[in-house]
């Protein structure tokens, strides 16, 4: 097979990252030898994908390789002796993120589609999809690659790996990409200059810094930087200042995305500021992709346009490829992707999938140890893995109870009965896509629950 | 020595509990053999020791067993040659207590002295104490045992074993004990039908009931009654009813402070609202104390009065004569106590001490295995005990930066700016007790740290 | 079912222990109400089935209680609705242990029953029948408890609860009762005055000694006398004298079985010597069973005689009423039992099988935290752990490499091809009762092993 | 100071492997800028120094590079101000390997300097003397590496990292990469189209090979043509067949050493033939050294003879060069040291020394995790670690009961009263060396312990 050439299967192809991907594939194509291409989407994004895909193909069309771009809704068809299988679908497209983000923010509480009740949602609706396409790549093309950079990426990959048994699947973020690129500035060097260890959780990892040079860690003087400026922030989290005292007595240094739990009460109400606005993520990535589509129509296109890079998910398809192409050529080179733990660190789970600075070789990652933990940061990595464990419990098992105890768990949502209520408004208001807990929903929209958000509940009306 | 009876030693013997205690000598004193107590306080409690001295004297002298009892400011003179020390002194006194309650309130925050900001001040200010007695343990009587129920029990004796390496120590705490007592009657039993096994965090352990007479495991039963009316709740904590969804799908069960945790938004609501209308906890208790000691003064009184039990501490006195007992006769007999955790709870750390179902043998605690939590409470435990640690660090080392990390690690305080500006506050409302912080005091005070509450400003104003 | 008393039932009914085993239920029945035993045994053992169960009968018609004797070759009628099952069986008679003990002496090797060579192969025999045992019991007496006393008793609990997932199983010794009745005097004092806490494997373990009068460890007491003269010794283990630098270097006390690892050489020589004159234990045993079995056909016997305590197995059947009447009244007594580690070894796998100090009730045995080994203790420890998880995979999947794995990871062999050799032999010897490895067993045949000793090879001939 | 170029220090600097270090430093020159050499010895070896040193300095002569080769008997002089320090040296010299090898082999046990009875006395005279030259580091060169290659190399490194506390230290052996330039052979391939991954302990280790190309992984052919020709074995290893059927059932590889352990009988009967024959290892090694040296005092070589590699260390030097270059350029290459656990082996303790895979940089090593090793293999590493842990320790302390432990775990020391004597000889042959056992060695002599070996008892006679 790989005589011939690499089928490479993707599935949410009519996704506006593709010509991404695509750029990746023909920047690699001389190590990296592409036969074909199959993007895979639903009927509900049937015209996103011919127009994606008429884009990319008029890409690989003007580069001086011959691949064939197909484009398909049979995703059997597609998965049928595939190398690699990338991911970047999402269930119930940007409506689905409205939900997520609108419902807890009506409620007062952190709406934000990753983490929170937004993000527990958002892996109650992914992971039957992902057991479903892991279960038709058993089938049809066993010893393909999985390469997820669908988010949450972390209990993804956990589900797959530990719940479905599929080992050869690997989760990717564009947040350690970011931070390796955007850090060394703020000592005035280059990437290069600099090694990095990541360890922790998808959205949830720290890493640390050292000089080449001299091997001088240099995590403090970052850490020292950071309280002033956060330059290497990720573009769609608010900027709100970390506390410098707190930085100051860290060892390692946290993600963008703590500064939901670091400094909650600030995020919280900076979301709350734009839901008055209304002007909540999900509308603003809407607004870009329209944008973006309306670029990909245009024929004579056949190059990534700049504007991809603002809808905030850049050097995601960048890093899929380069995924691709380190397990193709096993070239043990560094990467920080999602697998299973193994010791790397060593107070989570010996089993569980953890986002952490690893080499890949043909036969997969293999997860770097990064030492300790000081208490203060253990203890946030164990509830916040612990949470994921009953999530994806729940999302498999369509289990009502370890739900509410995930929303009893998670650090962004207020406990008390009113998340119960929340929770609850959310499960009618992603019905369709949650099959897994149809006799509860049914329960709930007997006993009357209601959408109080004017927006998702006329999404809800439309049958989205 | 024991040949001619024990030495017992009280720090902080003034305390209204101590009738309590004297109570529980007096009716166990056939097979512990006391022959004199010695209570010990500090100038400022020194009325309330003559009061409650001379109650608990007579309590002796209307027992059959000659027992004197001796007061005293000198601490090292009554530890010498002990046998056993108990502690139950409250470093501040009551006024202590109404700052860790009133000035989290007037941010909008949980106010209570053992969980949340409350319970991190209070072991600010009682570490360097304990610490102090276990160093004059060690020299004038470093065979004695310490018998700990000063809270935040869990801390503190972690604080003894871990940190000042005294191995001699269990830290005790009167809710277990409660529970036993109270939840054989929602199952229409007794408490010597069921056996009971302990296992998490001093104020956050969860535990299992089996039913002797067929070894069927209760707990379930419980879960379904308490969701109706949790009639085993500590009577200081606030009855609020947990969410039956939850309570069924667990399978182990919380203790009455886990409500400030599942509920945050109905305990914080309730507190807020007796905020409101002056009438804290800590006020409460106030009250109630003030008519003990009236009681004391009565030369006739020889009993322990009723009222005691209404002081939300019952048992804790009866806890440390049991296991003085059993410790002395060396008995096997099973407590729930602090120790070092050894293996009991597989998920937390070897040598942390945790609160745990102990058989109590003249060597000290052998802690029983309890087995795997569900990632569910795994994941509270570890962020909690990770808690723990931070703050016993910062306790010790005066180390602000750590005690701004368990703050903003602490589930029940809303993370944020405004939470370091609560925590700035009670640095500087407890200057007096906490003097392993000054220089960072000193540096607040001169940035112009406003004490908000009107209550707490008078108490420091007065120099309290 | 309880109401009407309890149904047990004794696999291997016909061995010579169960008059004893009689004679513990017995003594007992005022608080364990046996209402009916039924016996089972193979056809081979029909005729000392009816000597013994005629002896049993006659032992309950002497006492005050009204219970029947049955005796059945049809083990799934007996296991119908039973309460406990107790097994004492040996697959393939003494017969087998002739050969566990004469084939490894004809290489020069250690020769015995439950540890080297021999004890694998036990294990081998007997974890199939173990297997089919509980899977009846799974659908015959779901509830009942199995209390297995055959050896190699750790590891057969282990096949039994993580394999088969047969939770109510656990697994005796009568090693510690014995050590418990023993070392007392050795200090001049009685088994009262004393607790004591044990850890390890299943005739490889250690344990302490407190003193209950005053907390004291007494452990180095009894090592230092051991050293001159070690009087809780086995009877059935040549009382070889430790070193006396190495006892008096150790914190714990080592069981009589650890002659054979740490006095090799000595334990080795004394069995040769044996093997030369003739009068191998198995030997030893066999004449005294015979004169037991006379003993048991006469009518007019019905208590237990003395000799039997001779046989080596003293306290065995008393330690199963114990631990009968332990689970039945839920009485939390202390036992040391084979039991799931769940932390109580934290050196040990979490979900292993150690034998260790543990509380009985209804719901089964909870063990007690032991601490920390010495690494020189641990090591030892870990290695015939892992060794007996080998040898059970290898006995349940019928492998051959892994059993020879296990050969070169057994301490009390010496490893090279002849040790390959032996078990080659050592297989042929036993085709009759290991079905699981015929195949294997065809080729060696094939191949030509000879059986070298003469007594073996007649056992062989003559289709035993 | 690594402006002017690095100061490299070896002690043992008069070894005949020097010449090899003088190579790789000088084919390393242009990215490694040594700029001094400082070769120290002892007394004893002033008369090997000094022709070694002028046979190093000749090979520098005749290089482009202009760096000075200082000689001298001042240790401390030396280690000012070093960058790299190596060790090389051997306590007590050739003499003492004869000693650790007589000795055993009088008592028919296996003599071999790095495992059994040998290593354990090796490591008893060298970790006082290790211990000392970081206490020197500690003062003169704390920034500076310590690269060990004195053997055994992991006990001494885990003596540095974990009783010194010194942590920038790596041990290393020339075992790995031997595997890894022998074994692609066996499947004809080259090194290059392989990647390995090694964990266990310093000689005995496993490790897994997968094939670059498709990422298979190639352990099992290597096992399947190891059972047929070892062609990676070490030259100094007897090459002894190992159990075909072991080696088809194992899914990692073993190393040369562990043919003494798994061939226990065979290698002791190949030692004692050569004992006979009086050609023990030490005394091979011995003529080839007086060989070499007569080689070095010829003053028109400037080049490592071909000779060297007969030694039985080659690459050694190189794999100390190769490790400075990989700190001093930060390079991320992976390389099989000795270094801290920290969870890549999950089974053993977190804080052990390891010899595993690792990513050097110039912050030190970074391990890659291995993942799970079946029961037969991990027994086998805990056995061994923790024997190496008692070792260490009874060399710290001197403690003589410790010492008798290490011995009664060594797997390759028949145990008993015996193999206590062969280690009481070892001991006053020895005492030269050991002086953290003096009171001992003068008990024992008092009571008369002879020495058998006669060349071993001239040596002693010899002062030596």
């Amino acid at each position: 097979m790989k005589d011939h050439g690499l089928k490479i299967v993707t599935i949410g192809g009519g996704s506006s990252y593709t010509p991404e991907l695509m750029q990746g594939f023909i920047s690699r194509c001389e190590t990296l030898p592409v036969r074909e291409i199959w993007l895979v989407d639903i009927p509900e994004g049937e015209e996103k994908l011919n127009i994606v895909g008429a884009m990319a193909q008029r890409m690989w069309d003007a580069s001086p390789y011959d691949v064939k771009v197909h484009l398909t809704l049979d995703r059997r068809e597609a998965l049928k002796d595939a190398d690699f299988v990338t991911t970047q679908f999402r269930v119930g497209l940007l409506n689905a993120r409205i939900k997520d983000e609108r419902i807890p923010l009506s409620y007062g509480q952190i709406g934000q589609e990753t983490n929170g009740a937004g993000g527990i949602f958002k892996a109650l609706r992914t992971i039957p999809v992902i057991l479903d396409i892991v279960k038709d790549m058993q089938e049809l093309c066993p010893d393909a690659w999985l390469i997820n950079f669908t988010n949450p990426s972390g209990m993804i990959t956990e589900a797959v790996i530990r719940h479905a048994g599929f080992e050869k699947c690997i989760g990717l973020c564009n947040g350690p990409i970011t931070v390796m690129k955007e850090e060394p500035g703020m000592l005035g060097g280059k990437q290069e200059d600099y090694h990095f260890r990541f360890a922790g959780l998808n959205h949830f990892h720290y890493h640390r810094v050292f000089r080449k040079a001299d091997g001088k860690e240099v995590t403090k003087d970052i850490l020292q930087r950071m309280a002033e400026d956060d330059r290497a922030n990720m573009v769609n989290v608010h900027k709100e200042s970390y506390m410098a005292d707190q930085l100051t007595a860290m060892n390692c240094i946290p993600f963008s995305y703590h500064r939901y739990y670091y400094l909650y009460e600030e995020m919280l109400a900076h979301q709350l500021a734009e839901y008055e606005n209304h002007t909540t993520r999900a509308e603003t990535v809407r607004a870009v992709e329209e944008e973006l589509f309306e670029l990909y129509k245009d024929p004579a296109l056949h190059e990534m346009p700049e504007l991809l890079k603002k809808r905030g998910g850049a050097y995601y398809s960048d890093a899929a490829c380069t995924a691709i192409n380190n397990i193709y050529n096993s070239t043990g080179e560094m990467m920080v992707v999602n697998t299973r733990n193994r010791g790397a660190i060593a107070s989570l789970p010996y089993d569980c999938v953890v986002e952490v600075s690893s080499l890949l070789f043909s036969d997969g990652p293999v997860p770097l140890v990064f030492g300790d933990f000081e208490p203060s940061e253990r203890g946030w990595l164990q509830i916040m893995k612990a949470m994921e464990e009953t999530v994806i419990e729940a999302a498999i098992e369509g289990n009502y109870g370890k739900l509410l105890k995930a929303f009893q768990m998670n650090p962004l949502i207020r406990h008390g009965h009113t998340a119960q209520a929340m929770m609850d408004e959310m499960l009618v208001a992603n019905e369709k896509y949650l099959p897994q807990f149809s006799g509860k929903i049914q329960e709930l929209k007997v006993k009357g629950i209601i959408i109080h958000d004017e927006k998702v509940r006329a999404i809800c009306a439309a049958g989205l």
